[in-house]
């Protein structure tokens, strides 16, 4: 049959076809009154699609220049800094600390795991300058208590930061930026925002801004302050990445349209997206006898199943594209060939979630030489889809 | 969940992404030699995707243009034709003809059926001047035989010919066009080739030039010779429409790379691509007791379902597109409210065939009020798909 390229992949995920338009015919140059309108226009959006009050900044980078800059503009050489860890993202934290010259205390939790809170209560002494966390681990797809840490965090006062990569997690998963007191959050244009690889953005506290004025750690590209200064008169501080701009920008337009108008409903609307073809696709994983890797914190963002034992996780995924086009994720690092990664941020829907699952069926068959009861997967992910109706239509009558 | 705007309708039919970037950024003027070589290129190409050695044309009009410039062209008032009619497109040919004055004789079949080749023979006198019909009827999704209405068209001598509406047949079914004899076959862009509307095409026999220069039928816009001279300069007689020609080129390159370079194998790729999709669909639709249309001679382009007895088909339309984003047709003309379609013709692939089945289950227990055993229509749409490798696998193996 006729393949189609298919992203299932936790980032580059498929595109908005509206923003593939504005990027396409956008040709406007950046310092002109017409771009700092859509400039300040994307940064107040980016607000509520984050769900905060803090400044909100857009950087021409991927995700790890924002990491970068959450550790150069908060730290100074010596700094003590909290790492919690429980895979490759987690790990990238602790390099980028070690990087700057920080001193790097590590919460580890094995792959597929969270951390014991208990842990961190212990290790959070009044000399950590920052925790370093991310919301969804996407190489294990888990999720972290975010809610939970941030509670640590601030119980620990005002000298000590909480940062957060929601690289997978923002679009994915509730939060209560503000509220909760995340200092940094961190997210990337190629994610649940359904545009392309370019963009990083970020929301940064009043704590934070005031803990950049003393630290040391040089930046130059990545100074948030020159960002901050340069986007309060509705511009960057170098050149922006426009035509990711414009794409951005339909993004949001797009995301406030599922909320009728209201781009935090619309948000919401996205995050409920990702969840409900999460749960279908563990579901229909697990009708067909797989083990999810993280199955005691499964994110929204994407589901990590095991490979069956004796068969390498690269056939699952090579047979995937071969056969139906279809590129689902390996593991990576220490994971790769045990499990695959099926993407459920941003653009996906019921269809996209049931054929991906179908070809499963195939693919399992194929690559273990089982015959397939046909249809199991599906059928069990089709059960989750009718239930959650049925609850929403429940939750309409009640609401009357 | 989030609704894609999904097309399963026999035209439009969703779009090639090659072929919308091709024609966004096209802006060639068409009295240029860049234009007259794309589009001498074009009509040689199409002379592959339809398989004739006859000329090809490609005219600025939707697919009922070229069936009038058949009429046109062939007949003078007064000429006695044979029109096979067996739905709503069998009874254009019927008004064309009416509309340029010829005597219209008719062969009905009843909507969802095929004709009686003895019918046909028996009315096939010599005074006949054009036999029309469509190779797939797009009202009622019935294939007709248009290889053994070939034959007796062609043993009623050269004076009589054969016109054949393949709208929806090209890309969808085998046709021998100069093997079988056919004098004029009709396509349309928005069809099996996966682009917009907007371009009609047709190809036109040798015996078909001669009989035009003695019919006096009027036509101005639609004159086939003159399009014909024209195309000898590498150009159309009236503006072309030009993105779509480039949009069309774009098409046919992937057709090609279908075909690892050949577009003939390509052409054979796709439709053998709709026949799968077919045949994974009535299966699907069998399976939850669901009655085909045309069961005895359904078509690969598009598969139309019965209502269930007492249910509007509008209802099932309509559930599909408010839950699903899922537009699939309903009836036309008098089946409307009794049956709906389902199209395969052109960028179909397992994931858009698989889900539209999944979302079929929930259609019907939604319309029905009936519990849905989830899983059978894919399951067995699956079944289909699994043998079909099977068997290539096993073909494969016997040709080493």
């Amino acid at each position: 049959m006729l393949r189609k390229n298919r992203l299932f992949t936790p980032g580059p995920t498929p595109l908005l076809p509206a923003a593939q338009t504005a990027m396409a015919s956008f040709a406007m140059h950046h310092r002109t009154a017409d771009f700092r309108a859509l400039f300040s226009r994307v940064l107040a959006d980016m607000k509520d699609f984050i769900g905060t009050k803090n400044d909100v900044l857009v950087l021409a980078c991927s995700g790890t220049g924002a990491m970068e800059a959450s550790v150069s503009n908060l730290t100074s050489p010596g700094d003590k800094v909290l790492v919690l860890t429980a895979g490759k993202f987690g790990e990238r934290w602790r390099d980028l600390a070690k990087a700057f010259g920080c001193t790097v205390e590590v919460i580890s939790a094995p792959y597929g795991e969270t951390f014991s809170l208990d842990e961190i209560r212990h290790k959070l002494t009044s000399d950590v300058r920052a925790v370093y966390v991310q919301s969804t681990e996407s190489s294990t797809g888990a999720r972290h208590d975010v809610k939970g840490i941030a509670k640590l965090v601030r119980a620990a006062g005002d000298d000590t930061l909480l940062v957060v990569d929601a690289i997978t997690g923002l679009g994915t998963t509730h939060f209560d930026v503000d509220g909760w007191g995340i200092d940094i959050i961190i997210g990337g244009s190629q994610k649940a925002l359904m545009i392309p690889p370019g963009l990083a953005y970020c929301a940064v506290s009043e704590r934070a801004w005031k803990l950049m004025a003393t630290t040391t750690s040089p930046r130059y590209y990545f100074d948030l302050r020159i960002e901050r200064k340069a986007a309060a008169k509705g511009e960057s501080a170098f050149t922006p990445a426009t035509s990711l701009f414009a794409a951005l920008a339909a993004a949001l337009d797009y995301i406030r349209e599922l909320g009728n108008g209201d781009l935090v409903a619309g948000r919401e609307a996205l995050v409920n997206n990702a969840e409900l073809a999460a749960q279908m696709t563990r579901a229909g994983a697990q009708a067909l006898g797989l083990k999810l890797f993280s199955p005691s914190c499964p994110a929204a963002a994407l589901t990590a199943i095991q490979s069956p034992a004796g068969f390498d996780s690269g056939a699952i995924v090579k047979e995937f594209r071969e056969s139906f086009g279809a590129v689902v994720a390996n593991g990576q690092g220490e994971m790769k060939g045990k499990l695959f990664r099926i993407a459920h941020l941003g653009y996906y829907d019921y269809l996209d979630t049931i054929g991906v699952l179908a070809a499963l069926e195939h693919v399992l068959a194929n690559v273990t030489s089982k015959p397939a009861e046909y249809g199991l997967a599906v059928g069990a992910a089709q059960e989750v889809y009718a239930r959650h109706l049925q609850r929403e239509s429940a939750s309409a009558v009640a609401q009357r």
